[in-house]
């Protein structure tokens, strides 16, 4: 039985998603946020604190991104991936570490330095840098969208959950007035996925644990 | 021919040190750093004026650490990546987002507001945030590291090429003299290797283009 470690709209929303779109039975910990503070037992499963954590056997991993991949290839026969002899291949790895790397991380400064931190400890000036840095990341994929539905295959894969998740936090930031039109669409056809609600139903419906 | 437009010791460097590894022919474009600035030009390659680019056909990638899988798989017959059925395919696939998404990001805050923001505009305790930052994910790869020579199915991987350019990075930054002692091993071994000293020669020999 596969175990992920979850807080809710976290990044480990990804292979949450992933685990549903697959239909792959698992054991979902839900923890609150930030488990570091607020469930200290966690630190016996992961020291470092972080979410995600999913563990297979004796596979561990810590990062969303390459999460999906792994349950795809491993778990799904690979139906959320692009196969190496497709024409999609490089679309889809670089849309993959996309959603994390350049769209998911600028978005966690405007969460520390404009929410999480003291007051003393707020940066006003690098969380509005780091929100104009994403939103002008999002150009590359606006380019993308304006030609296909998904960003990768002309079909729904894991770059698209990497990818929409990274909407999902803009729209908690409230950076999501400003999303350029053909990205806003995308992500109203992604949220109304049904394995996006069922992920969704999941996290409200499990008992916090640790 | 496969192109790669290339900053050096940019995070380039790792589609450089794969293409050396695998013995892959490619155009190297060496631009000055940060290109949107001092090579107007490339924004016409990419509007987002982001390194790195690589294009192999209809092929257009901006992830670096997505490149390295891409190559390997394209161009090297798996020879830089974990199959599925392999059990370090969990790991492999969580160290080469790690490398950049985990290890990389937090060391471009260091790099914009210590050093790339004009005066008035740093930020040292955000530059002093993240150095922590950084420094406290290592432990995980300590671990791993404790009991293995490579990140993950005990060879030299993608991973390690993902990994070991953010320990590149930390040495540019001066953020190396804090390594926890199996990672600092690790960078010496693997900086030793014959393709990453190919890729250092490769960047210093090729002109200034854009």
């Amino acid at each position: 039985m596969i175990t992920l470690w979850h807080c809710r709209d976290a990044r480990s929303f990804r292979p949450l998603w992933a685990l549903e779109e697959l239909g792959i039975r698992y054991d979902l910990k839900l923890l609150p946020f930030p488990p570091r503070f607020h469930a200290r037992e966690y630190l016996d499963q992961n020291p470092l604190g972080t979410i995600p954590l999913l563990v297979d056997g004796d596979t561990r991993m810590t990062e969303s991104a390459a999460m999906i991949e792994y349950l795809s290839m491993r778990h799904g026969e690979g139906r959320l991936s692009v196969r190496p002899e497709e024409p999609g291949y490089g679309a889809y790895l670089n849309g993959l570490v996309y959603g994390e790397a350049t769209l998911t991380f600028p978005q966690t400064l405007v969460l520390r330095y404009a929410r999480l931190e003291p007051e003393e400890r707020r940066q006003p000036q690098v969380a509005e840098d780091y929100a104009r840095w994403f939103l002008a990341r999002l150009e590359g994929l606006e380019a993308i969208l304006e030609t296909s539905a998904f960003v990768a295959a002309d079909r729904f894969t894991g770059a698209d959950i990497s990818v929409a998740y990274a909407l999902l936090l803009a729209r908690a930031l409230k950076l999501d007035g400003e999303l350029p039109p053909a990205v806003a669409d995308y992500w109203t056809r992604m949220s109304q996925r049904p394995a996006f609600a069922s992920a969704k139903a999941a996290q409200s419906q499990a008992p916090a644990s640790v």
